[in-house]
């Protein structure tokens, strides 16, 4: 058969340069050579024209000067009339457009979100883009025993130390609620402590009230050696839900935001419209909302505190419009994420917003595409901070740790993808097409080049599967979720080299009700 | 809890406008209005700049005018000289610069691929986006044994049956061979035998040996109800490995080309190099072969037929250089296909690549990431022809009919998302927004722009599973997998409307040795 469409090589070929691959392949690369790193960047996609952005822009400046938004907490109203704001008759400020467009020459324009070890600080800017959980999922995903359960306090530090061992993981934000924890601030501040003692990358938090940001922060100086080393790098950053939309601000969530500002804490300005119910139904209507929201936020932070570091938070969702539901798996949800990352890009602002949630319910094959399409999709379209980007399952509802796991080969491959491709004339590879051709053995394995090339271009899948039928057969066909488990099951029997020192901790606990044994 | 991240909307919202939903859903919509077509313009993802694309450009004719291709057939020396090739001392055939470029002007724009029923035409042009099977497995995945065995006739015709149902699935390439026939030519006679009494869609085959062209012809002209009404509207295209990556060509297959370039069939000019052993290791590089090999094709077939229908082939494989085993379900995969749908655009030719091959060996949540990377990045990049877009795992090995029909709600995602954002006044919503905040309930569930958009403007699934967890317990945990098992079920137990009328049956049955049974 001459003329089959193409399969692989034949095994005679595969053999050549194995030996010296397998040399190759035994030393690891420095971190500056690895294929794949955090704040790659992202750009090429552009579901948005320049003509696009541009109406959306002047949508979202007509919506806050003529709608406004309602609901602002009597500081905010204070704070946004002193800037230049319009308190109405009805209660709505509204935001004249010039004011908008100085607030936004006045914000910052990149934010570091620090870590806890210097080691995994993130810089938000430009088309940088980085992967981490997020969320307030209240069950957790029994994959084994295919069944959903209340999360606790325990899973989410388990969530933590997980993520800490997972490169392509770049931060957490509690992703599930400690739902064995009753009282609103013992949760809170045993949200932050289960989180922070499992990795030392940055933590995203929220608060209930906002009088439980001062007691949080006791913690955090504690943690941090003291305020004013806190406040040199504040590795914990506050998910800050303060709209509820459609163009209303969250009154209580305002006053968390002037806490979290008060003591030097970032903070995410979190729009979560659902399109169809609390946006409009259109993607672009949704964005235009969020937008408008989120330059609302904007302003507000501003008008505090110039330049303060806050990310514009523009995370739409979409609905199941047949039922009402809500659905973050949906070709409609990476639209929505990857034109939101544009707007950011427009503003030259850093942001954020949501993709990689899945609405199966279990991390099947339905899972992996949900996961993927909005997970590359935002990472191509340079989204600086891609929220809920692993783990999560039924829509947010569920959080899954072997999932988690599994999210951690698929990011790599959306990273991969967001790193694009290098046209250079090494790359080009005319001399060497050249030299195999006209010269050589008339195939590239075992060049100097291909070697050269393995591990530096090449991401490759720690738990995903790529032998040959045969080769799995003799493996005894293992199963995806079963390995997932078991590296779960690997991670948390081993020793967090995140975990505090114990004279620390005993202090936390004497003055905390910490809910996770020692 | 006033300041947690999103979660879905509660109970009381959901219920708005229910009943008016549930009738606007009722009534199907007209195709010109459907949410997703085939032939949706993709364009939005660049993963080459200009400058990039220029330079792979200019690479790929000096590859030509330096290297060239070996082993021509005599008649392609023939033609190829003829035209202003050189045909050096070291037996290869190297293209003059100038020539290429004469022969990308008078090279076609735009090829339609037509079906059996009218129904199906596919217009391929400018960034219009088609997604089908193909490519070369031998074995079928039985999902619910955990099984690979050999691939047959009757799997064959079980899979083009499938796809006439699937409305994402816009044609049917040969995706697998007949392994339970051993003659060559009856195997190939048989393939086109069982993909087009399976479906009206367009159908892709390869042919072993140049010979084996004409009594296909006799196949197809008795189909078509007469050599005129073939010519007409040929409702199959060969999928033509014209090349044997680096650089060489393939000598049979060149003939095969040849051969139905004279009987009216459109040729899909196929390049498949694998970057790391056939191509170069890095993705430019792997590009520049692929575009410089299917120039070669190009000139080849207009320096015999100018204008001859031909699709411009370019699809380099990935391998694992570590094992230098194949790899499809990579992110270098789905950037060398989306990298080369943009040099198509450059060329303004219709062109097609290979996108959606899992690595994986069963349907799993791997096989989904991996499925959709690639196809969602084929779409946005406006890739003409999407081929193995569904159903293929274990790197090209392995067949699956219940991945096939997973892959029909995959491929409609990815499809919502080539369709993009649009941005009117109208999807601005401003309007909408201001009724709802100013005057209205302060949501947007049941408003009539909501319920006109909810069949015009978003995909649902049709396996894929949106239910909450309490709606999943309830409906007893159903499986992904079983579910498809059961629609495969459903859709071969059904008589396909494909058939052949009996009269012409028992004539082409009369005439070939047809191994379906009736």
């Amino acid at each position: 058969m001459t003329n089959q469409t193409a399969s692989p090589p034949p095994a005679s070929v595969r053999s050549g340069g194995r030996a010296a691959r397998r040399t190759a392949r035994a030393s690891a690369l420095p971190d500056h050579l690895r294929p794949i790193r955090p704040g790659m960047e992202g750009g090429t996609l552009k579901p948005l024209t320049q003509e696009g952005m541009e109406k959306i822009h002047r949508a979202a400046l007509d919506a806050l000067e003529h709608i406004g938004l309602a609901d602002a907490p009597p500081s905010g109203i204070d704070h946004l009339t002193k800037a230049g704001c319009i308190l109405g008759a009805d209660g709505r400020i509204r935001f004249p457009r010039a004011l908008v467009e100085d607030m936004l020459a006045k914000a910052n324009r990149s934010v570091t979100l620090f870590s806890r070890d210097g080691k995994h600080d993130l810089e938000l800017s430009g088309n940088r883009v980085h992967y981490g959980t997020a969320g307030a999922a209240v069950h957790l995903v029994d994959v084994q025993g295919r069944h959903y359960r209340d999360s606790t306090v325990q899973d989410l530090h388990d969530a933590s130390r997980i993520c800490d061992k997972l490169d392509n993981i770049h931060f957490v934000q509690r992703p599930m609620v400690c739902r064995d924890i009753a009282d609103n601030m013992e949760m809170d501040l045993n949200s932050i402590y289960a989180t922070t003692s499992g990795t030392t990358k940055h933590i995203g938090t929220s608060f209930s009230e906002p009088g439980f940001v001062a007691p949080a922060m006791e913690m955090l100086h504690l943690l941090a050696g003291g305020e004013d080393k806190w406040r040199a790098r504040p590795f914990v950053s506050n998910s800050n839900c303060f709209v509820v939309p459609p163009m209303k601000f969250a009154t209580e969530s305002c006053q968390v935001m002037e806490e979290c500002i008060k003591h030097g804490m970032p903070v995410l300005l979190l729009s979560a419209g659902m399109a169809g119910a609390t946006a409009p139904s259109t993607i672009a209507g949704a964005i235009t909302q969020a937008v408008a929201e989120c330059l609302a936020g904007l302003v507000y932070v501003n008008a505090i505190k110039p330049g303060a570091p806050a990310i514009f938070g523009t995370w739409p969702f979409g609905l199941d419009l047949r039922t009402g539901a809500m659905t973050g798996g949906s070709g409609e949800q990476a639209l929505l994420t990857a034109g939101c990352a544009q707007m950011h890009k427009f503003y030259d602002l850093p942001g954020g917003a949501a993709a990689g949630i899945a609405d199966s319910k279990l991390p099947d094959m339905q899972a992996g595409w949900e996961q993927m399409c909005s997970n590359v999709m935002a990472g191509l379209s340079g989204l600086n901070m891609v929220y809920e980007a692993a783990g999560m399952h039924a829509s947010l509802l569920g959080f899954c740790h072997e999932s988690l796991i599994l999210g951690d080969d698929l990011i790599g491959q959306a990273l991969r993808c967001v790193r694009g491709i290098e046209v250079t004339d090494e790359t080009l590879a005319l001399d060497q097409m050249a030299e195999v051709c006209l010269n050589g053995p008339g195939h590239y394995l075992g060049t100097s080049q291909t070697l050269g090339r393995m591990q530096a271009d090449y991401v490759y899948p720690a738990l995903g599967d790529r032998t040959s039928p045969k080769e799995w057969v003799e493996l005894g066909k293992p199963d995806l979720l079963h390995k997932a488990t078991a590296r779960k099951e690997q991670i948390l029997s081993e020793r967090s080299a995140a975990r505090f020192d114990p004279v620390l901790d005993a202090e936390i606990r004497a003055r905390f009700n910490i809910h996770l044994g020692t």
